[in-house]
């Protein structure tokens, strides 16, 4: 657990930076609902607007039944109230006894064909007492592993990240293994992406919760330049939109790949991890079910069919062990070069 | 929370308490899956057997494909080690720093007919330093709900707590419904059944973390008589022993209920709850993963296919919407009449 304690005030924020923030939360959702009913050609997000009883509300939109969506949500919410839930308070401890704002648009979207990737989008602002910080990410999860959609997808997200500091990429990346770890079945999610929390403008980037992975980075990373809430801001804005050119060509890609039962069954059974990953690990997760939040919105990231088989091993040598040997396994995906 | 701490010693324990235990459970894992086998007439019942690295190990059996069964596991095991999860020691201070020791079979059936109910089953014992205790229970959860199947458990159950102790039944039935509850669906699991922990020999029946269940029994049930060691585990002997006289009868009046795809569906949908259930709430799924069990055992809880679908209701006046508004709420099964 990392625990800290603010010595000296943290940047100075806006007066409209809840505005500001919530804004733009509301035209991410906006814009990437726009791109996968583009690119699914077939299905339309509907739209169901919710109340707190304790405080804000948010706009939950779902799709079902697509051509390349089975299933796919995209929530935008603001939420405020007298205390945030335990989990938190226990990392930002300055923010005990305040009030809260929180504000994020979060996605999951899970393909029809298995050779599509499941993939998750969280981007989130929060503001309590003396306290604020942005936090977020975006995870790859593929059923049958490319190592050129891995590239695609971390090489796009690279970029975003060195617009702004050569240090966000390669933090974030081991925070994103990091965290979308299962660890009752030592596993990641997926081939990660990016990962980040507390962000708050101070000079030290990583506030995980992993030794092993701070003592890493210490030898490879130093702190970086205190960061104003513009700049963290701006930042934020640049990952969320680098979404859909990360995203899209992949899916693009797959889509008309012919799979059949084979792949169907991998496919279902895989998506079980994703279910024991948002129920028993996921900070957004746990955070909505502890705030009372709208508990259909908060779960629309499950996927719409799923499979568990007791004691499930993929063939050695083919492209369901891969996925196990290669792909769930951290690996240098944005330098990764083809044919190598 | 509950916590509280030892005045005086609890009970004796005799010297081969923990063979005794262990032993009784490995007997009711042979006779569950002997019983099962019988009544689904096809599948049979394949085991691993596990060590824990740490300490123990298991023998796991599951079915699967079966006439009656979709996918059945009974699972005994047997760990120690030297300390109990956070979980547990803050429910049991007088634990911290000790060795523990802990046996149980746990099991999960979730059958192919829509009309037949899913049942659980666990009953476990505990010794650590000073404190030792007894839990476990029963719950049924059907997907289509009939007022005489609940009845006929419940009744079932009584009687063999009864013989006990008149005080047991209420209590237990009462805690029941207060734990196999999804708070963030504001939806008991099922139609209950007992569930009890921390039964140590003193004088207090209930041990719960709900306020208002402890208000509610305080009024009508005092404290009992000390009870000893033998007598607890007479007691679970007991209720474990009226698992197969509960549940057989009601799979074999529902076995052959014709169904369709509108009972499939609904059945798979409330799946997800378990699901929901055992990865978010779990006491026993929690156990296991922190203390580094064998994943596959401990998830061969959850069910074989499963559906989520956004903001699903049912419509008014079906048998889905019956099960809704009658059986997912407390009820006074064991007094049920016919024709009430």
């Amino acid at each position: 657990m990392t625990t800290s304690t603010i010595q000296t005030p943290l940047p100075q924020v806006p007066t409209d930076s809840r505005s500001q923030v919530s804004q733009f939360m509301q035209q991410l959702q906006d814009s990437i609902c726009a791109g996968l009913e583009e690119l699914d050609g077939k299905a339309k997000f509907r739209q169901d607007e919710w109340e707190r009883p304790e405080g804000g509300g948010g706009r939950s939109r779902v799709m079902a039944e697509g051509n390349v969506f089975e299933k796919g949500g995209v929530n935008f919410s603001e939420v405020f109230g007298s205390h945030l839930p335990p989990s938190i308070v226990k990392q930002r401890p300055d923010a005990t006894g305040h009030d809260f704002y929180a504000t994020g648009t979060s996605m999951v979207l899970h393909p029809r064909n298995p050779y599509v990737p499941t993939v998750h989008l969280n981007y989130r602002y929060f503001e309590a007492g003396p306290v604020w910080w942005f936090g977020g990410g975006l995870d790859l999860t593929p059923y049958y592993g490319f190592a050129e959609d891995a590239h695609h997808l971390h090489s796009t997200l690279k970029t975003a990240c060195d617009r702004h500091n050569p240090d966000y990429y390669p933090v974030f990346k081991l925070w994103c293994d990091e965290y979308f770890y299962l660890n009752h079945r030592q596993e990641m999610r997926g081939v990660g992406g990016i990962f980040f929390d507390y962000q708050d403008g101070r000079g030290k980037l990583y506030k995980g919760d992993k030794q092993q992975a701070a003592l890493e980075l210490s030898d490879r990373i130093g702190e970086v330049p205190e960061r104003s809430w513009q700049e963290l801001f701006s930042f934020i804005q640049d990952c969320a939109g680098s979404f859909l050119p990360a995203y899209v060509p992949i899916a693009q890609k797959r889509r008309d790949t012919p799979w059949g039962d084979r792949e169907r069954d991998f496919q279902l059974y895989r998506r079980g991890r994703y279910v024991e990953f948002n129920l028993v690990y996921d900070r957004g997760t746990i955070f909505g079910l502890q705030t009372n939040g709208r508990t259909e919105s908060i779960l629309m990231s499950l996927p719409p069919v799923v499979r568990w088989e007791y004691d499930y091993h993929p063939q050695p040598n083919t492209p369901e062990a891969q996925l196990y040997d290669l792909f769930l396994k951290p690996q240098d995906w944005a330098n990764w070069v083809e044919g190598s």
